[in-house]
């Protein structure tokens, strides 16, 4: 802890933000890797391989509905704008940050959706007999997924860090993502359909940790940028919308065909509604005169989504949909008023867009209501063949409810440790003084990485010629020193 | 009416908006009574219950693409994205209220969901075995369409309202709403897809009745904000654009799978492209030099979609729609520039979004297309097994075509006197002193339920240090009591 | 030529951009024609039929989801939304031209789907047993196919026409596409699954030639709108995303069902991914400190996306798919900073959007690769079935791999001579001056054709007050004919 208080002191020199050489780089070297590897390794599933219509005659299919393109293709399109439009314009609330916002979650997700192709397919669709990974609708969908991980932990950085850095976050991100993915899906069996565990509490506590790291002591220097204006926010409520709407489609894309799906999709889509009232009913109740917050409902009511991730494809029934969406639009409106307050003075985490209150606490909270629901499942609600079904009792891992339930609070604990463990990591390299991010008096400030227009539109001819001599004038009072033009 | 009146004066004491008590009562209450509603009433359909596994064997289904959340899903997300995102957005174009449109909406749509679940399951799909409602997508769906009737109310009352009355509203509306779709549908067994009669002109009519009562008799004094900004309009052009993409899964999302669901949307499709057209002539028609008025650009393009409701599962034809979208276009336009102006001065009924001629207007319209089509059909076009699948002509509604576009009629005015009957009664309720409504000069004005960003961002440093000094010395002229600073 | 430049001069007279009769003119007589046309013509296939009960027993068919539109329809829904939404916005990015920018793609678009279902129809789907053309959900999507071609073409010309000119040019650009995709498709019998050839060549150069013809010699007049505003790039990149996001449904949409759909998704998803990487890399290094430029970000990102359009059906492979990406991430942004400027200079062709370097570079590109990519096809790759199956070389179609590659290369070139031949013609007529467009110095400016709404929000009251009293000041300077107040 000593030593990184020490190496927080010791990279507080002058800043250079010029990334000319370093981020042009990284893309390219990055994205040549990508192609070799691809290139070794990747290649179609039977699925969309041409092979498709003489393994159809073998496999005694009659229907070209039977590929799976038809049963998640739609899905995998919402969870594509979720990801790319949904957490991109969540994050553009802040005045002057829109660009680096939508910007860099577009650049890091499409490297991350490549790279994770290739680490998901190591642990999950290699196929032994080509050592060849081979990739279908269900591995680009497993990919969005994957690099939402790290758009999470973009939330808690945002504004503080350089792309290149972003590139780096996503690199490792991606990486630990896969390997604790591998060890909760495939080792310990438990059940995560919507990603409570692996996604939302891995995201959220590696990009905590990071931030943490990378502490920035004096960052009421940038006050001034560090907050919306009226537009902005209606640009984060096109995120917040676009999240909220296609959640069902986000916990349902990868369950069982038919019920699964199904029951995941009903359960995301109560849940999500019971938030927005318990949201705004808590951030009425505490702003005076019962006015809400935007970042309230911008945020929180996301909460219940995430919190029904693991359990969404269970027997969690509509009532208990709602109960857990219920508790998340308080916990995490909550989060907003006193957590992230208290986070930034006391444990110097600073978190620009609170996902700790958005991703970790409900992902947490999605973590333990999946291992009551799974240790709480029985033959008379599912069935017989039903919990087999549900729960892929099968082979060696014919388990009991209640084991199954340990199995998934252990999960949940994997998740935690590889990200807080992965992100102090990660947030140690990218605390080195060569990735050009910005001073703490830049931060929130699209000026540094973009090119940005100059002057705000001008309205009518008559404004507009005003607005010109004002400006004008303006440049002159500049020039001759702030002196106020004499009379 | 004299008592309206009446009660109209009497209210008309000092406004207190302060709605911290209130506000978080009713969605704490509204939302735990929904928990233990759900808790005793609603259940998995068996489409997606675990014991789908089971329940396909037994009726042997060979595959899990007849589970019908692969025939209604996709229209569903879109459905959904028209609910949030179209309705939300196509109401931001006032300049300072576009956190209340898109959030009030966000809001009363979630909370409606799940009152409509409840309402619309006991009507519909209560199951008498076990006394329990089972849900499944298509009933997502319906609550979609339920609480749509309610958001296009909303769009007559915009500006003028509390989010307490907001909720209010919500839940009569919905309540209202279930009756008459039983009736129309169930009783009259009147066939309406797409809603022309059971949504649109309900909700229609609904509001106008509302914003009859709630009439506002200085609502002139809230002009300065009665208005758009360019950008304002950009943003309302986004939920405009949604709505009229996704129109045609909304006329398909609950017809007959097959040709019904191919067919309406095909109908939707043309009808819309049609009414594009007639709008942007009659808006530049009628303007000096031909300009075009974004107001109708936004609104006026979508009555098609709304017209050709009733009658897109039918054998409309596909001139029918161009034709039924082409006099829509011009009536709706129209409207905008005549009627409500008309409705304002002399029939006392303000409509901040016009959706008498959105709404009411077209569905009125589509419910008399409907029942002209219906009388029209005939087995040389249908074919006798399409006129029995198409109209549902079995069991005890075994009727001749004519009859039905009777019974289509019939369902038209059920729909209105429903409307405007429980418009009066919601809106003396709305009346009551008790709300937090806003007075008179403080329409259209998010500052009073939502913490707004105070300051306009900063274009760039020099503009930034000029526009601060600018501000100063304006507050000084403002403190110096209006005086000009001496020379 | 000599006769296009002296016809160019022989039309700048003083502009007259009233346009209350033309217009409306327009509008009215073709959707009137679309009406007749269709009542003649346009009749249900037999999917969209209420025959389709009967039609299903005849053909054994046992699930209605064998119906193309389960098929189809989702990724339908997408292309609709690129086309409406994705074009729409994408041209948001000037300051004062959004709402011509959404407006006008909306109108045309909306006419331009109703022209294509006729001229598709004729060639492709007449049925010649009753002299009609049958349409399903195919068409819809082939139809928005078709318009896209003039959307692209409205890129190059953006702010320097009149909405009649665009009816006109959209008029003449569906009818050129459906004869030059009749021959590339049916004749030729090229493969061109995303349009390489058909959509993004066509449309591009047709653009681009429209443009040459129109040159303005004074566009530099107007060059203060000839710029983006903060928060107009960020509404250009709501364009971006959603075209970025559901190119792999626009690749896919009208492939063969099963593998076809699901390969050219999985390769359109790969190419976009690799080209976001490569555009970010070289805007950063071309630029000082390595800032990146939001121009390149919304437009040269999607360039992978129209080069892998005609290859994306083929077995191009993962790594193929990331090699198109990769190249044309670079030449599209290094056209926007080398090609673009030299091309207004030296060759006089403005090019608003930079179409060359999004739409038709990138478009001859895709037409290149599908060649080779269909010439270097084999047995080996494809399997027996898939090759004859993925080229449809069957009947008098039966070619070599080699044979096919050499007509995919004279299918390109059909699209660039009908593109060019087309676009002149067009553009020629264009310049007539009886169609309203606006002088040199009045282009990139909304207030020509549209009623813009005149004041900028006020964001407080004091200063709302104090912008008020500017203004009065403002306007009183410009009264007193630009003096200022004397002291």
């Amino acid at each position: 802890m000593g030593c990184l208080d020490s190496m927080r002191e010791c990279c507080d020199r002058p800043k250079n933000t010029n990334i000319r050489i370093s981020f042009p780089a990284v893309c390219f070297v990055w994205q040549t890797a990508m192609i070799i590897l691809f290139g070794v390794f990747i290649r179609y599933d039977e699925e969309s391989d041409t092979h498709w219509v003489e393994y159809k005659k073998e496999k005694n299919i009659t229907s070209d509905a039977e590929n799976d393109f038809y049963f998640r293709y739609p899905s995998f399109q919402d969870v594509h704008v979720m990801i790319f439009v949904g957490f991109g314009f969540l994050m553009t609330f802040l005045q002057r940050y829109s660009f680096s916002a939508v910007g860099f979650n577009f650049l890091i997700a499409a490297f991350g959706i490549q790279w994770a192709l290739l680490m998901q397919g190591w642990f999950h669709s290699l196929d032994y007999t080509d050592g060849k990974i081979k990739i279908g609708v269900e591995s680009l969908i497993n990919a969005d997924f994957c690099v939402a991980g790290c758009l999470i932990a973009y939330g808690a950085i945002l504004g503080k860090v350089s792309p290149v850095q972003l590139m780096v976050l996503t690199l490792f991100g991606v990486t630990l993502f896969a390997i604790e993915e591998y060890i909760i899906l495939n080792i310990i069996h438990a059940k995560d359909a919507g990603g409570s565990m692996v996604i939302h509490t891995f995201g959220g506590y590696y990009g905590l940790s990071i931030s943490w790291v990378l502490y920035r002591p004096n960052l009421e220097q940038s006050k001034r940028l560090h907050g919306s204006v009226y537009h902005s926010d209606v640009f984060a409520m096109i995120g917040t919308l676009f999240l909220w709407m296609f959640w069902p489609s986000f916990n349902s894309a990868i369950t069982d065909h038919g019920d699964g799906q199904h029951r995941a999709a009903i359960n995301t889509y109560l849940s999500l509604a019971s938030t927005v009232l318990t949201t705004f009913a808590i951030s009425s109740l505490f702003q005076k005169t019962g006015k809400v917050d935007m970042v309230h409902i911008q945020n929180s009511t996301l909460a219940g989504g995430v919190a029904v991730g693991t359990a969404a494809e269970f027997m969690l029934m509509p009532y208990g949909s709602l109960i857990v969406g219920f508790c998340c639009g308080i916990i995490s409106t909550l989060g907003y008023i006193f957590l992230t307050p208290f986070m930034e003075r006391k444990l110097k985490i600073q978190d620009t867009c609170g996902i700790h209150n958005l991703h970790a606490m409900p992902g947490v909270i999605g973590g333990i209501v999946g291992a009551i629901t799974a240790a709480a499942a029985s033959k008379e609600v599912y069935g017989t063949e039903g919990l087999i079904n549900t729960f892929d009792f099968e082979g060696h891992f014919e388990r009991s409810p209640t084991v199954q339930g340990g199995y998934q609070a252990a999960g949940l604990c994997v998740a935690i440790v590889f990200a807080i463990g992965g992100g102090i990591f990660v947030g140690c390299i990218l605390k080195l003084p060569i990735w050009g991010d910005v001073a703490d008096e830049h931060c929130f400030d699209d000026e540094f990485y973009w090119e940005v227009p100059e002057e705000e539109e001008s309205l009518h001819p008559v404004l507009e010629y005003n607005n010109h001599m004002m400006i004008n004038k303006r440049t002159d009072m500049v020039e001759s020193n702030f002196s106020e033009p004499q009379t």
